[in-house]
């Protein structure tokens, strides 16, 4: 059995919390010092129904930071390798932060609200303190806060049609990762065509504690007929999906190449970005490692809570970061990082997990 | 029922989590992204044996950040308004740490090593990227990292005896808030007379994770007649001892000042302190609220997840952050921030329990 969750004031809880207590949550963890849920009626359970129906997630612990002033748009590039010379107001990017080395900080989602104001939408690191620290040392004219901002996603293969009943028709046509302001409640949200997971949804920037119990209860009340329910980013279909996670699969030590986040490190254009100097040669010349997919044969693994070596011959090679079973794909799915010698599709490697050693088979890439 | 933790490489393991395991841990927090214990038999059992016996904590949480470099000295001042100038090596001090606004970024405990070389042992937040961020910003000559380092405490009135046990004698000559490097396994480690207890004790600087379950072994092993276990900061006697926590009972929107901390800011003298602009009006003229201790009446409070609302009269004049029953005191005693009209001594308020209404009564000062 698992341990318990002391819960406190410092880990945060979000405006949904009530609901999702009331929803039956089972397990949470902590993320950004915020309640995040893990699972509700068993995370099986919770796969199967994200996979067939809509769920409603609360992910306000995806924090925003707010940059806003004359200097936003030169901080907001200085904290990342993507040329962001080209977004335009109503975009959202994916943007690998890293620090002066080259080491990933976080892998938000920016948006860009206006030419001269932006969120940056965090996984799991303090990132506000970096971009404070940055702002004050070279003394730029901006105001970097977090403001009173909770995504809510809606995710799964009916999350259109749920949402189109409370946002309207026009939901429909916001493009994946573009976002359109949308009136619920009395106020526009920010509503963006995105979520952590491949099933398709939106995620809504809920401005205002008070808008999120009154959006949770219209969802549920306009998705009775399409079985919606509380959920979560869930572990099974977010490594079938081939989605990291910051502090699982990449930490500080990592540079967005070796996370195969290369294609979003625009390093040549980047003018700008802490990290450049450091990303160039790495850039040319190609990581050492890098993230891969690996089917571990044999029964369901067991949670992995601490990551598992892989050898190749009696040779360590990597380590796998993320693990489970997958019912779809009648295998276990995991996210190694593993060295250049053996990370060819098709190699063959061996994991250390807690059960005893396994096979592991490397992919070409994720499963969805 | 509490819900359970779901635990990930994200949520770190220490080099003492299998031993905590096996001592029997109920329940945990997650601290600087890491597993911290918040319970092994009950806390109300922990609280009667931390009093009266020894423990031993896995307070590996505590993350240390390593500054070093020809600028360190001038880095760690311009994080605090603690005047930093006259610290020697072989000292730690309790250190607020702020932003350019004042506001409280962390409160850690400095150690300093050596002329040019700091650690800084902190409460929970990445403060790591806020002082790369100035180290960054400012070009100065510096390395900051987070080193193996995983803190060990002995805590409790029969902490000396144990502690001399392993360390040998010269642990009793440790003077408050000073540290030795004492022998252990063949290093050297950082043995400091500090911790998050007014029961007395250490804090041992575990220098390479290698080390701590040895460590741990023989502290288990040499205590077996002092009655050692397993414990963690308990929170009724952390509330008793008045010692505060970063993220529930302040947070970045408070000034030391706020925090009963004005006696760790020498606003005048502490010239480099980014925060010192802000804070010096702050300092001349007092804040407009701070940190109080109420004893609330009635039978035992529920636990305290989010603050709880202060009146007197109708108006609304603070909150409460902390709370718990004290067995010792027959009370329910709490940490609160209370506004300047009703901080007085024996002023009595109105607290807005999940169980209703409760009368509670300031006090002048702390239990302990």
């Amino acid at each position: 059995m698992p341990p318990f969750l002391s819960i406190s004031r410092r880990t945060r809880r979000t405006p949904f919390t009530d609901r999702v207590t009331a929803e039956g949550v089972s397990a949470y963890t902590i993320y950004n010092h915020m309640l995040l849920p893990t699972v509700f009626r068993s995370v099986v359970e919770d796969y199967r129904h994200l996979k067939t129906a809509v769920q409603v997630w609360d992910v306000a612990c995806e924090r925003q930071i707010e940059i806003f002033g004359p200097q936003a748009a030169e901080l907001v590039q200085m904290l990342t390798p993507r040329d962001l010379s080209d977004m335009v107001v109503g975009q959202c990017l994916y943007t690998p932060m890293v620090d002066e080395t080259g080491g990933m900080l976080n892998d938000p989602v920016t948006v860009k609200l206006d030419e001269d104001r932006y969120w940056v939408s965090i996984a799991d690191s303090d990132l506000l303190l970096w971009i404070k620290g940055l702002a004050v040392g070279f003394r730029l004219a901006v105001d970097v806060v977090e403001p009173d901002v909770s995504p809510l996603a809606i995710q799964g293969p009916r999350a259109d049609d749920l949402a189109a009943r409370v946002f309207g028709e026009e939901v429909r046509s916001i493009r994946f990762f573009r976002y359109k302001r949308l009136a619920f409640n009395g106020v526009d949200l920010v509503v963006a065509r995105s979520g952590y997971s491949k099933q398709g949804g939106f995620e809504i920037y809920v401005e205002g504690g008070q808008h999120g119990e009154p959006l949770w209860d219209a969802l549920f009340e306009a998705g009775r007929d399409l079985d919606v329910r509380a959920g979560c980013p869930n572990l099974i279909e977010r490594i079938e999906a081939g989605m990291l996670s910051y502090g699982n699969d990449m930490t500080r030590a990592n540079t967005p190449h070796e996370c195969g986040l290369g294609r979003f490190c625009d390093t040549r254009s980047a003018i700008g970005c802490v990290g450049r100097d450091a990303l160039l040669r790495v850039a040319k010349e190609g990581p050492l490692k890098q993230i891969r997919y690996l089917e571990i044969e044999g029964k369901a693994v067991p949670p992995c809570s601490e990551p598992w070596i892989v050898s190749a011959g009696d040779e360590p090679v990597g380590q796998i970061t993320s693990a489970a079973w997958s019912p779809d794909f009648g295998t276990n799915v995991a996210i190694a990082m593993i060295g250049r010698d053996a990370w060819d599709e098709g190699s063959v490697v061996d994991v250390a997990t807690p059960d005893g050693n396994r096979s592991a088979r490397v992919r070409a890439g994720s499963w969805l």
